[in-house]
């Protein structure tokens, strides 16, 4: 199979990156199954209805969330109905929507996708750890589904390591996302799991972690109240992870960095480029 | 000018592929400064004089730190007497050595070379930006000194972000340190200041962050007590930047991640292959 | 009933104070249940057997404990033949000994105890909130016990505060611990739930929350390695909390501090002073 | 000298009991000063002028601040000309008002007020112990004024207690403010500076930590967005500390707590009854 991952979209210019070109992309790779972080998609701050579902029409399969899961209110209400959307699973039971899903692609594979959140340096949550045990005890990979694709939101990077070992072998793909920055060290571990530690996000680099500079760097510079982060509206960056599995076994035989657009160093998975 | 810049040298790994590579890239790249963060260089935690001048010795002209500068005691020391060994300049007064340093290399340049620690998620200290402008004040670039590299050392990349676009046309050189793990966002400010929100480790990628993976792990899962960390002791990849310089200005013209060894894909500046 | 619960143990002289003082109260103010927390029993840092042993000897029915629960190793093995000592329910399941226990005190009455984790600018672990509920919820009180005494050691006060209210009805006392600082704040709630925001320590109050304070201090100023703490060795202080109940209900009916040592205003429960 | 402290005045109640009983109180026990915390006397996030100075008519002779001094963003401007307000002195140079005042109270006394705020569990700032350390050098106490009173805005008992050791003998008073938890360990310390670690809030104690109890215990149990939260509006109750001056020294004598209204056990100093 062939995998997509997108880190967070971020506001109107992440959106619109993703709507020019994820269903180009889509048909020159023959991608299995997209998965796009949409938590900062709606003004940079959470999810609407319709943003979810112009990335699902865009090409997403599933799109994922984390701590601005439900900053815009409405996520509240849609989240139950919208089998294609998933927030952190290790969110306090009772919380609306789903943790983990499970879809078919067109391609008639059947992936299982999870988001979970860190807690180093984030919100007190239940244990990530705990929580994905038991969702892959209960779907194993290569019987009960064809792929499995964990978003683990978090900030340390020793966390996000951490886990992608503990389920190394058990998951196709561990992607880091929320600190809105790409990492270098997407590969496959030692079991078969693809791994990287931050996807980045769909936005525009010119900015600060995807919001018009010149308001975070006053913060750091005065302890005065300012205005309210904006999202930088410059045209964006693509970002993401490109997996190939083994169709037999679910884990990851190929993994590469998508980057495309202004300010990073481009980046395709030369072993789809036709 | 044409520099290059390494990351957190991860226990004795770390400091051997420091010892067989760099040497030889020194040469073939015609390097005219290299700055190295040593502050896990020692064990994983703090350097002691041995290995600083081993660092020193294998081509780097300065040497860097971070939180874990003074975790091996000798460094209190001999911090005193090693103007090539920088410690976070926003340290309270009255810390042994120094924070910044003006080092004259091989080749004729001056070259201004300072350590920062951010404060998010970070031990309390005082303002890294107010320091900088201080110092940037008295140091400007292409006037005082023909290049200014600035560790930043710091886990939040919305901090690395800002603090690059502050000083951004003021310095060569702004590079992330301390969450062992490279980002793939280099590149050059608008201002003319080289960029990268971490450099990744020299290290054992077959780990956390550097550490044999098991504990850590461990603690994930667990709160009652384990062992200590232990560095990871397989073969070590070198993780950094390549940055090349305008003679006449002092900022950057080319940059280019640097990545060698196993575990992550390889990169190497193009530019300066002969 | 009367019910006593005395705050963190603090080292040698916390101990000693207890050993001094508390045969006499138990026998002057008919307590018919004592609770200690003893975290930092063992010189500042976890609990030994003997020194559990040595609490309960003293006159306490259950001893608490908190995020140094397993400071010393030993902790992990006694912890599991020991009934009348508890640590944080909400740590991970897997973990030694039991996070809430029912005891049956000289005076025929089922008492349990419990202790629970904040969140809030401490480790991260499962929601306190939720284990309490479902602890809760299988034991009524006033139906399966006679009282209920919750530990909830945590750091801030809109934490402690939000859990009285959480539980106001449904247990008999909630009180505070970890700051080692007592708060003047005892009273009943309108559910009838006796609440204090934090009982303080029995400890040295001439130190840093127990310990000698010019290490502590200096780690304000500077950032470099210093000495261990070690535990404050002059006279201690006994701090806590006097509760009296309904016997019908379970619900407190009275409050009162009890401080009795140097440094701190003296304290006593007047309504059981003969 | 008779100095009297009250903490965080929190929304319309907390100024109603200042206003109803400072008058009477400040005559009734002779007070020569009065400091007063006021950082959320603006529907609990701030201060504003009118607010400011309706505490001033009350009786106070200086208000204090903390982490909220500028949620009203009023404050930035009226800071400047206000010489009876100090926000936290360790605030970033450039911000608006002052760090430190000396007064000339009625009765012909100079004092200082100093605010201060921590930095274990709150925003990054610079040292307050060593901005402490220049402000009490420039103003020696018994010789360029009659006392100095320090309002040190913390959350961590370690940190506040630590910074009383270290003005110990240079300092009046250092007094505890930010939890909204009146504690009990009010002392003088060796070297005779009256010492509390916090003094409470003048506001509704039946809420948490001063707001309406439903939304904070609700953000306890839920990840998803509520309402706002807003200041317990039932009778509040006045806090804080009492101490009196050796007028040769500046140093303390006596000191004890004050606590007036529903909800705490009611204190007075007794010293000071007519
Ligand atoms: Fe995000
Ligand atoms: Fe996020
Ligand atoms: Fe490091
Ligand atoms: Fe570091
Ligand atoms: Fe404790
Ligand atoms: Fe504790
Ligand atoms: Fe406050
Ligand atoms: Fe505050």
């Amino acid at each position: 199979m062939r995998l997509l991952f997108l880190g967070d979209v971020c506001g109107r210019t992440g959106r619109q990156v993703v709507a020019d070109r994820l269903p180009g992309l889509r048909s020159r790779w023959s991608l299995d199954c997209v998965v796009i972080n949409g938590e900062n998609s709606a003004g940079g701050f959470g999810i609407t209805e319709a943003i979810c579902d112009g990335l699902l029409d865009a090409g997403a399969d599933v799109v994922t969330l984390g701590n601005h899961a439900f900053d815009n209110r409405e996520a509240l209400v849609f989240a139950e109905r919208q089998p294609r959307m998933v927030r952190p699973a290790n969110f306090p039971s009772g919380t609306p929507g789903r943790g983990a899903t499970m879809i078919e692609t067109g391609s008639g594979h059947r992936v299982m996708v999870m988001n979970l959140m860190g807690r180093i340096f984030m919100d007190a949550l239940d244990d990530p750890f705990a929580v994905a045990e038991r969702e892959l005890a209960s779907c194993p990979l290569g019987e009960a589904c064809d792929a499995i694709i964990i978003d683990f939101h978090a900030e340390a990077t020793s966390e996000k390591q951490a886990f992608g070992y503990f389920v190394d072998g058990r998951a196709t793909l561990v992607v880091g996302t929320h600190t809105h920055t790409p990492t270098a060290d997407h590969r496959i571990l030692s079991g078969g799991t693809a791994y990287l530690s931050d996807a980045g996000m769909c936005g525009d680099y010119d900015s600060v972690i995807g919001m018009q500079k010149e308001e975070p760097v006053r913060r750091f510079l005065q302890k005065t109240p300012g205005s309210r982060f904006e999202p930088a509206e410059g045209e964006a960056t693509l970002c993401g992870l490109a997996v190939e599995t083994d169709e037999r076994t679910g884990l990851a035989i190929r993994v590469a960095p998508v980057r495309l657009g202004p300010h990073l160093e481009e980046a395709v998975p030369a072993f789809w480029e036709p």
